[in-house]
């Protein structure tokens, strides 16, 4: 059912010298899938993340972010889907602090050398027993080829695998980009565990990784999520082995902003693909808000058209019923916003203007974009310069069946 | 389909003394259907309301707040179904503007003393020529014992009408307090149309008025709805005729707090109707947040719990999914929530304390109340006094389909 999404080719997903994946039938939850997957990293590399900011934060999420913070060079990532780890207290730090010292002990490396990741059912144990026998596998099957195997054993609810990867040239020397990332329970994006594992044989800086990380999630993760409204095992990690021999140490050099676009690339292409295999989509839809005074007006309303089930059902029902984005624009939150001046475009087709429908307008027109399945959604402000896109999918009955039935 | 809710008994509508309702089928969209509704208000009532603070505000909704700032007495309001004027710019407010001058060139008032509502599809042109050839009838059909019929005239989606009424004795007086609403878009209730019409025979100053509406509202409506995310149309009204003797003009008096106490209990009766109406509603969800530092925090939490389409989907499909409530508590926006010292129940079954699951929980005391068609959601945060109570259903497939054929 996913718009417009095929897997990954695995000749594509080139490798990254200084990462090796491995994958595994754990059991966490279900039998007969890959369900636990251990990233090692070479000594030396630059590790670091962004992070869900629910106050439910899950137990892996608060033990990765205090091993980053130990100064302990990170060696390896381990991840597990059938159970978040999340809402499960102190218990539930016990756990993955197991899961890490065992792979720790296999690896010869430190318990704070390891992060951990989950992703799956909240407020249940973590079946540390099944992860921790499933661990010597997982590593036994390391390889740098391993990316696409690895994008399968992060799915949950996802129908896709999701992996990209590039070359790029910086400095003269060239680089590879290669990420994997899952997630698909895109109606309220905050709600869906996304996450995101992207290496790169680029060297950064501390400094440098910390910017970029942040640079580019801020215009792909954080495009189809809302800042403050994420679930409780979000996490975007980004690894650099340093293996290429280019180094990128000074943030805002012409080597970092071109390594910044690169990354972008890269991300905003693994967060459409999640968007593209939102539970449940028919259509795949990029809002682009223009003109605003400042970015965050223009993600407002762009997210309040994004989150409204009304326009969602619309779409999926390719009915033009084009009243619902203007309410959703008028209740995004801009107090000062003056109706009248705004234009409302469905890819070229001039929908509202001066406060209403545009009189020239038709209705086949706009029945005509909203049948196919990618639709831009386009709001020109004219009170500034500023610009935000955001990407979202379409609110379907296969939504509330894959909802209903999550745990059964 | 609502939620234990029956259509009311016409004998237990009580008329309210100074006020006659008229309804006709003007064929604003659909044909066989009662569309418009005149409420005709004796001179020197006080008529006041609160209104939807989307930037989008719906043009009758711009000109009945003109018309009460005029100064003048109002004399009738009248409402249509089928469509919203919302969404029409200039257009919009020149047709809001006719249907006013006609019914007040047939009642023998002012443009002004009239107050006009719509709601439905949002974006289209107002019929005001088949809306000013249904007044005649609508005024001819002229009745204070019109009260269920005006209540099945305002329906749009609502599948029961929605009306309630008392009878209080305050000061020594009988006082009557009838009302009728509509609306069940409530899976995101700002965005549903709400409409909302209560008249008394109490004499209330404007001042009294004017307070008594926002302390009800406050506590009923606005609990199935966002503040600032509200639809285009949304308004509640209260007419007071003063007809039964009583004043009540000092804020704050005892007749003032007993008058605001029956007139919350109506609006709270049909607040909760348009809930158990909601589109598609199997079950009526009553969240009650408690022991917070301030009411809004207690809204916050609330409301991202009766948003959050995960955990509706949850009460649609019965199951005790509960780390979904913790997931949105979470991500309420509450920025020190201390999650590890919150308590979470489903009616009077501990869920969740000490940042994880009850040690003591068993599922199927989880699934016994997950599935009645009525379900208590108690959060106790533990950190001051305050409390607020929110009204939701769940989001079934009904919903989509709904929605995805709301214009067909």
């Amino acid at each position: 059912m996913a718009v417009n999404l095929s897997p990954p080719d695995p000749a594509a997903l080139h490798a990254v010298d200084g990462v090796r994946l491995g994958v595994t039938e754990a059991g966490v939850r279900k039998s007969n899938r890959k369900d636990l997957l251990v990233i090692e990293v070479a000594p030396d590399s630059e590790v670091g993340g962004v992070f869900t900011r629910n106050r439910f934060c899950a137990a892996p999420v608060i033990l990765t972010k205090a091993h980053l913070a130990s100064g302990a060079g990170m060696r390896a990532l381990v991840v597990n889907t059938g159970n978040a780890n999340a809402g499960t207290g102190e218990d539930g730090l016990l756990r993955a602090r197991q899961v890490c010292a065992a792979l720790a002990q296999q690896l010869g490396v430190e318990t704070t050398q390891i992060l951990p990741f989950s992703t799956g059912v909240i407020m249940e144990p973590l079946p540390v027993e099944r992860i921790v026998a499933g661990l010597p596998k997982a590593v036994a099957n390391l390889s740098a080829d391993n990316w696409a195997l690895a994008a399968q054993a992060i799915m949950t609810t996802d129908t896709v695998s999701k992996a990209v990867s590039t070359r790029v040239e910086i400095d003269g020397r060239a680089i590879t980009i290669t990420g994997i990332s899952k997630g698909s329970g895109m109606i309220h994006p905050d709600m869906a565990t996304m996450l995101g594992f992207v290496a790169t044989d680029a060297g950064l800086s501390r400094a440098a990784l910390e910017s970029a990380i942040r640079e580019a999630s801020d215009v792909s993760f954080n495009c189809v999520t809302v800042d403050g409204d994420t679930s409780t095992n979000d996490s975007f990690m980004l690894i650099a082995t340093g293996r290429s021999g280019l180094r990128v140490d000074a943030v805002g050099s012409a080597g970092y902003r071109a390594f910044v676009a690169a990354l972008t690339d890269v991300c905003t292409r693994l967060a459409q693909a999640m968007v593209r295999d939102g539970e449940g989509a028919t259509k795949f839809i990029t809002i682009d808000v223009r003109g605003g005074k400042h970015r965050d007006e223009c993600r407002k309303i762009a997210f309040a058209i994004a989150h409204s089930p009304l326009v969602k059902t619309a779409f999926f029902a390719s009915d033009p019923n084009l009243g619902r984005i203007l309410a959703a624009i008028g209740y995004a939150g801009v107090e000062d916003l003056d109706v009248a001046a705004l234009e409302l475009y469905l890819d070229d087709v001039r929908v509202a203007c001066s406060g209403g429908r545009d009189p020239s307008y038709r209705e086949e027109d706009g029945k005509r974009v909203m049948q196919q399945s990618e639709i831009l959604v386009r709001v020109e402000l004219h009170r500034g310069d500023a610009r935000a896109t955001v990407w979202t999918c379409d609110l379907s009955h296969d939504y509330v069946t894959i909802n209903a039935e999550y745990r059964t």
